[in-house]
């Protein structure tokens, strides 16, 4: 049997190591064998690389890890229609049931019996990965698997920016991070009137005005609310999109949502936050609303369709790639804050 | 000048006082004389009539009160096309600007500068008012002027009811006063599979009961939480209806709502509430939204059209009516919450 | 191999017959086997049995007819999960593939690759039927299997009336046939302020009138739209729900429709229709929606939570019952138009 | 009293001409005196200059002719608080009555007592205008007054390209007039995946993929229905923006058109249409909405917003400008079909 690289939470701790083992060529009926092209990394992997709390209560080592990537279909199970040899796809994260009734009622993004790739089966982050056929999701553009690679987390930030309408409408993203960065250049793209972002690191400072941002407020330096009010003749914004997870971030975009607005909620916050619901939802009429994974697949067509409308920057956003042999540089780039979404290559120059 | 009896907050401090005033016959050009007929008691006339803190930092006495009529129109300011004598109307309490970008928008709920009536100009505890014309709403029933005088708090009751779409799903109508009363009703007429009230007084329990409730849970003697999900297969409801204020009702609401589900909250909390974003909101793909006032005029057409379908029991929803004069009375019977709602008829036995 | 009863197309050419074959028992892995314990006539069957230009062109006989049933699981395939044997069942008719473009989007009802149950597929008019377990519905009701049967056509009405939200506003239900009669009786649970039926048929003018409509309009003794006008303070209808598939009425119907109100289809109409779509939907902001079978799951939630509100009048939709082997009988009910709902019972007084 | 130069309508009979008349300074308590800066010629100007069938039975001369326009304020009337002298601002067309039913639902774009600036009142055509106060609309951008001028038929093109959603979608723009040419580059501004453009006139061809048309149809040359089916997998577009009036071009939108597509329809169609309804709407479970006017004031907030998102190229959109002398010019490039938009600009060189 083929062995192959696998990047893997070995045992119960910090750390991830690189080790060899088997391709996972056993298919059942509904599997699909994938050569991975590029996978990226996610905050997620940080956190198991990490084990905080969250990991060491969910991941059960050896696993190999990661999530997030490009493939090349190499082989099918029996029972597979829906992809053929050759097609380059990624992965909707979320192995749903299909028979309760949030999948019934086409909301599988809230399965009850919800498995998430490379946390509680076998992810990416090597050479080949064996995934279910109906998580995956063909590619039609003909872009460069790097820039591929990325789809999964472009789908929440797409699932956050758009669950309301931001065309020609004032918008605020909060926290600047790989998704959120992301999130700054869908407002860009679908003709938002103005876009604020709320970030603290001058890298990405930086890079959220290239992704088109015309203000970046740092709340280190400033005052959040009084500015976005300056920047919105005193009404605040249309819509709040909120990536930072950061309790004063969020108790700030309360107060800063004009009357009749509208807040989307991807950050997970570690605490409890404390509402003012009379004053900040209720005498504003404020609607709010929690983000969780992706519309399947409703989202993944509209991340399919922007990158075809050609008005994403992606090399922008995916700043750096690495050899997967490198995961610990890569991780290392990623922890510092001073990157957008780092992408690594598993099977570069090699023959499978 | 003739004059008329009228029910006034008539200095700083609690209670109301009826003297004789003159019917204000001075109309602007967009102004229109109403003898009313009927009017109702909402919980901001107690919080008047008490002088919270709220009410000292609002309310400049002399003020006749009171904001919910049904009246006939008496006399036509200069420029008044909309409304003619003899019409028998009922009015919006939100006095709005007209021009702001939420008026402008069809947001006039929100408007920027809302005046309300009874509250911020001379209201309607008393024989005849003087109401702007665009406020008005002409009836087409010919109900019971006791009945229509509560179309505006029904009117709130609709906002939060209707929202988000109730027809076939679960609902939680939380705090069964007059308008969780309503809301209840609302649920019935519009075909709910299961309403499931809360509340805690008996007077109101079993009021809910009769206007359409097929569960009714006291949280005084039952665990909320653990009887909703035992009513919804474990799976908590589709819509939450929030009318308490009751910050532990809410804490509560935020547990059994369904994945996927929706909040819609009207009732006023006097605290900040703590909320668990992550795991209540985001996890779940909750949506939440703040209830104020009415559509402007969307709400009042629903109005109007239930109480047209004839699904709605108005005759069960008023419980009381009083002479103006036992004002005292009226205020009483309110406060003690055993009632639904409480009507005052300010021209009985009298010729105009 | 156990035989049982089945009602057959034998061949090409009118009519139908009572056959005995072998009882569907070799289950593929994602089959149930169903015990039909009633089945009620379509209009699709009327078609079928009369073998017009339409089922000539797509109907491969020998085939068991029919696709509305109510039966309890028998047997499950290797791969079944989500039903045991003993749930009462019935079945959404469109075989769809899951993994077009329109399944993956949440809009499995119009799948580029149905298969239609009854029609593509062995159907229902029989003791026993094999069916895909990804199709069946669970009840929760307890109701009798004869109100159970009818719920894919109300799929239809709910598809149909729901699509628009048509609570607190007047609705026209253009054609009281069996689906049309459920759409009244729709409109009628979900708090429409004024339902107008249109029907040239006298016992289902009468049904109408029970099942709910305020007024039921006969277009062979009035003028239609005078008198939808007249009912309407000269305004039409809010939303119009067609299910006659009549030129005349629906020609009708584009006059009379309120401007910016809404048409939802679902009468098949023969021909192409002559539209002034400058003054009869562009000048008057009109949306119209074509309706084809029912969201899945969607619509399926919707019946059964109408169900469950007790607000549908099933046992008036059902006018007519018959042993299956009467199926003559029946199918002449069905097409003398003097019926609603016409059911069979196959395994009366039967063991298995 | 001064005087100024107009372009009017003098008499029943096509053409229009110039004359010197006073400048309307006798305002209404709720009118404004504008001075012009720019003027644009409308397809509604064309029908009155030639004097066709729907001009002769709705223009009553003399009439200053005209709707489209900036203009400086210069003048209040005694009750207008809205805008303030030397604001720039343009105007809604639709003067509505407040007080109908469509009005009082927010609908006020189908008011039934609209009059229209420039064909029930004197209009734009002018040195100087007189306007009523709540139909003004300011701007805060800065743009020049010749792009200005062009927000009511930007208007237009707003409220049909985003009626329904197009981000990440394919879209097909039928009809490469001024109005539909805005809605080609209103599709490139909010992210549109794929935008095909149908057009005869090789000028607008060529305008229509300078402005964003990833494909250009000409109908003249090629098979529509084809060609649109080629360039989208076989599956037809998402949406349908219908710009022409043309009848084949409609009935070949209703063929390609995607099954669960969208198609919204603003062109004047001069004759009926035929539609094969059941195949075409039903089968295809497809939604048609007919565009009137602007949503008052909505579509004007997304009008702004996409001005100030910096997104539309309407330099590129207004192709000609005159002075309003050259009216004769200026109607004639605009006949011609080879141009954008065309201006006209009343106050050159000249002081007030």
């Amino acid at each position: 049997m083929k062995q192959m690289n696998a990047v893997i939470k070995a045992e119960k701790g910090p750390g991830f190591q690189m080790v060899r083992k088997d391709v996972p060529e056993d298919l059942g009926r509904h599997e699909v064998l994938v050569k991975i092209l590029a996978t990226s990394i996610c905050g997620t992997d940080v956190h198991i690389y990490n084990w905080d709390q969250w990991s060491a209560s969910r991941i059960k080592p050896p696993l190999t890890v990661g999530h997030e990537f490009c493939g090349e279909v190499i082989k099918l199970g029996e029972d597979v229609r829906s992809v053929k040899v050759g097609d380059i796809v990624s992965a909707e994260t979320h192995i749903v049931c299909g028979v309760c009734e949030f999948c019934r009622e086409g909301n599988a993004h809230i399965c009850s019996n919800t498995k998430i790739i490379g946390v509680d089966t076998d992810g990416c982050f090597a050479e080949y990965a064996r995934m279910p056929a109906q998580n995956l999701i063909k590619d039609t553009s003909g872009l460069d698997p790097k820039y591929l690679s990325v789809q999964e987390p472009l789908g929440n930030a797409v699932h956050t920016m758009l669950h309301f309408d931001i065309t020609a409408k004032t918008v605020a993203v909060v926290g600047c991070g790989p998704i959120g960065l992301m999130g700054v250049n869908i407002a860009k793209a679908v003709g938002a009137k103005k876009i604020i972002a709320v970030e603290i690191n001058d890298y990405r400072i930086q890079l959220a005005k290239e992704l088109g941002a015309d203000v970046v407020i740092n709340p280190k330096t400033e005052d959040i609310v009084a500015r976005v009010l300056e920047e919105t003749s005193g009404l605040g914004v249309d819509v709040v999109a909120e990536f930072s997870g950061n309790k004063s971030a969020i108790e700030a975009a309360f107060k800063y949502v004009k009357a009749g607005g509208e807040m989307s909620m991807l950050g997970i916050v570690p605490d409890t936050i404390e509402i003012d619901l009379s004053n900040d939802v209720i005498f504003k009429g404020v609607t709010l609303y929690g983000v969780i994974g992706r519309k399947m697949f409703k989202t993944w067509n509209q991340v399919q369709g922007l990158i075809q409308s050609g008005k994403l920057d992606l090399e922008k956003i995916v700043t750096h790639a690495f050899p997967l042999e490198d995961f610990e540089t890569a991780m290392a780039v990623m922890k510092s804050g001073n990157s957008g979404k780092v992408v690594m290559i598993p099977n570069k120059n090699k023959e499978v």
